[in-house]
């Protein structure tokens, strides 16, 4: 086949798609183009508007050695107050590509927290800062601080689950109109991550997913993007403990983050 | 105003937009967007089609360490054969998010190469690939290594912008149909980077331009992208000794590089 006349008839195609997802609707158009990325990600709808306060909320991942220094913490889009991992990144990809949106992002993760540990600095750490987008990556370590004997952790997936409910129906009732992103808890097989961790992670997966069914919330399916990242690089290079990410497993976080909060392919 | 309305009537004007640019064509609908993305960022076509071969060419900011091991170089999508740089971040952005697209991407850069070196191993490792995409990122060493007296290279600009021209030529004689990418190139203003090289260094991004327009190629504007980073970073975070990326410098360069040769905004 001649490559030109195919490139043109592929843009047909998409033009013809664009046009038609008005009459199609979102999920129609979505459905329609699926053949053409990644059959792993389905993106929402785009959650930014001019201005939006974006907060990142989570655990250590989301936290990266962000700067706890008062100031540097509460100016928004500071890079040593937004960390070094993919929360850092994907703001930094959004303030270079939109500056004059005037967007104001935060990061808030702290390391080693769990579902209950959000809740119990939620008010000062979330909801005081009125966000249009809060973006929520925990679980890691409500099932790691459980498999080790030493630090003598109860939670459960049930636990979890409750407390990971109860803390989105809590900010939506602060913040009726905050649009949520709930990301996938993920780990990759090296490391700390050993055969014990399975198949009850799989179970934690599974509830941060009900708890973005249920709230409508965006979902960022982080461990079916590390699974398919494995194929072309090895665990190790992707997250060395296969907990905490590499910079490239950090940068691909950010881009697929990105796609999903912007409702892109 | 009601925040709901706002976002109505902005979702409303995208599709108008995009339905009105069937009639106004590329250049009209990018005009009519401009203000809704980064100014200094104008995305040309989308290059990549179903298994196309994507090479990268350049200095040592595309290396970044690649292995030269024969088979791992010579095997495509390979982590350690392409590196951990942009190159290596935009190619595991693009095959975590289309796996079934069988992209084949690989990575020919060379540290401390300039454009006459490139012309030196252009036949087998450029031409023999048969690349759909190659994407050239050129200069920074052409000029800094005429600054250095202890290296005797007796460069200039204008021996840079006829050699990369001549490359070019050359490069489209062998393979008319090959989709050509320039990337602009770039420093940030510390470490090695002090005021001897301006406005010399301007005048070798002026000629990348010019090489791209000439050639009608895709032109990456990696200088105007990192002079928006400096206002969130400083130019030390982006590239410790001025030149060489860090892991954040290189993300955010796969960022707006898969933003320019997949056409998106």
């Amino acid at each position: 086949m001649n490559r030109n006349n195919s490139e043109t008839s592929a843009l047909n195609r998409r033009t013809f798609l664009k046009s038609s997802s008005l009459a199609l609707g979102a999920a129609g158009m979505a459905a329609a183009t699926s053949a053409e990325a990644a059959p792993w990600f389905s993106p929402g709808r785009n959650l930014m508007a001019k201005g939006s306060v974006i907060l990142f909320q989570g655990d250590s991942i989301t936290d990266a050695g962000r700067s706890r220094d008062q100031e540097k913490a509460s100016t928004p889009n500071n890079q040593p107050g937004l960390g070094n991992g993919y929360a850092w990144l994907a703001a930094a990809e959004l303030l270079v590509g939109q500056p004059e949106d005037g967007l104001k992002l935060f990061n808030r993760g702290i390391s080693g927290h769990k579902v209950f540990q959000l809740a119990e600095r939620w008010q000062t750490d979330c909801l005081d800062f009125k966000p249009e987008v809060l973006s929520i990556l925990i679980g890691v370590n409500d099932i790691w601080h459980s498999l080790d004997p030493k630090l003598n952790y109860k939670g459960t997936v049930e636990i979890y689950e409750r407390d990971y409910h109860a803390l989105v129906e809590r900010t939506k009732k602060a913040l009726p109109k905050v649009k949520l992103v709930v990301c996938e808890p993920f780990v990759l097989r090296c490391g700390a991550v050993t055969d014990k961790w399975f198949p009850e992670f799989d179970k934690y997966r599974a509830a941060a997913k009900r708890v973005a069914d249920t709230h409508h919330a965006t979902f960022v399916p982080f461990q079916a993007m590390f699974d398919v990242a494995v194929k072309y690089a090895p665990p190790e290079h992707w997250a060395g403990d296969g907990v905490h990410p590499s910079p490239a497993g950090a940068a691909l976080m950010a881009h697929f983050w990105l796609k999903a909060v912007s409702g892109k392919r």
